[in-house]
């Protein structure tokens, strides 16, 4: 197994990893304004952490940054790329085929971080035969005989009657990480990966805070 | 000011917030099912938490459980739609019309969840006067024209170099609530709201986990 693969496969924790596409999103303004090194303090400076954070942070990567000068911009950026996963393609395979499901497939670039969408699942038979962006969807019985060793990820975008089921049809027949847009909290076995990303949640805190506020002023 | 306003406008802590939406999920099911009533320790044991938890975060609705038969499964949904803001609509503008700015307009079905978008702004020829889903996408120059006082809540998923700047024309004309899908941390002053949803640092964290399982099993 090559270098690149061992620091891959470290499991690197949780907030080290979220801050990552931050530090990602800095480098590549940094480049764009033409900037050829960046220094760990500038960036703990805009993202208001600690330096030594950054640094932590970044030492994950085999990129480390050079005394006085910091991080060289463009390979830090290639690194981080690399590392979060987004320049090898993952295949996945969708379930539900609603209007997040759609958006999804068809206007997401989820391809430029690393997510290809193979297929689609649904039972509705509106959608069943449909083409989006070359994605084609077929009735959910026919998931088992389309699902093959490359297919490891499947995003759940189904009602939330049907999340818990849809969730364990996957994990039986090879699904070993689980993208839950969905807010239920899904039981699944310890070597089943679950990303859970409840937009609806993000909503219902914006809308309190938002409000709690407008009633104070 | 009526009873339901006051409840809305209280601020409730963000991982109760974040609950809700679960609970929301799971009485729909219970729903479909036909149950009448829902316990608490059901409602924990589903969620793997405490039943004390369940009561604690449902006392911030104004719908009690009642003594060995629990909360009554339909108004509990109608008091929990309209708590966390689902059943009145919220006004958004969206800046950067890009692959996911289209997908939050066109597809999403945010609205169920009281979210009206009713503009997009951009700077690209290709996307300027077009209309998705009866969305029409102006200029960036035209904001401070269109703006009014009813929009207060801007969805930002421009590309990162421009995210910051993009949330101060925001900020400076008007809008309150910033709901971010860039990575970028924004400055911004307290009295905005900033609920950020980095989709692609879901994405690294779970290809971080699914590969370093690969690698030792």
């Amino acid at each position: 197994m090559g270098k690149e693969n061992k620091k891959k496969n470290r499991v690197v924790p949780e907030p080290a990893l979220r801050r990552m596409p931050c530090y990602l999103a800095q480098l590549k303004v940094a480049k764009k304004e033409g900037q050829k090194y960046i220094s760990s303090p500038k960036i703990a400076n805009i993202m208001d952490i600690d330096p030594t954070q950054v640094t932590k942070d970044l030492s994950y990567t085999k990129i480390a940054g050079k005394t006085r000068v910091g991080y060289e911009v463009e390979p830090l950026i290639e690194e981080l790329e690399d590392f979060l996963g987004f320049k090898s393609l993952d295949e996945a395979f969708l379930f539900g085929v609603g209007s997040l499901g759609t958006a999804l497939i068809r206007d997401f670039g989820l391809k430029q971080f690393g997510l290809n969408i193979s297929a689609g699942f649904d039972i509705n038979p509106d959608v069943i035969g449909q083409k989006y962006d070359g994605v084609e969807i077929y009735h959910v019985d026919k998931f088992k005989e389309l699902i093959n060793p490359d297919i490891k990820i499947g995003i759940l975008t189904v009602p939330v009657e049907v999340a818990q089921e849809t969730a364990e049809l996957m994990i039986d027949n090879g699904i070993k990480a689980i993208w839950n847009f969905t807010p239920v909290i899904l039981r699944v076995p310890d070597n089943i990966v679950v990303q859970n990303t409840s937009l609806y949640a993000h909503l219902a805190v914006m809308f309190n805070r938002l409000h709690s506020k407008e009633s104070k002023s």
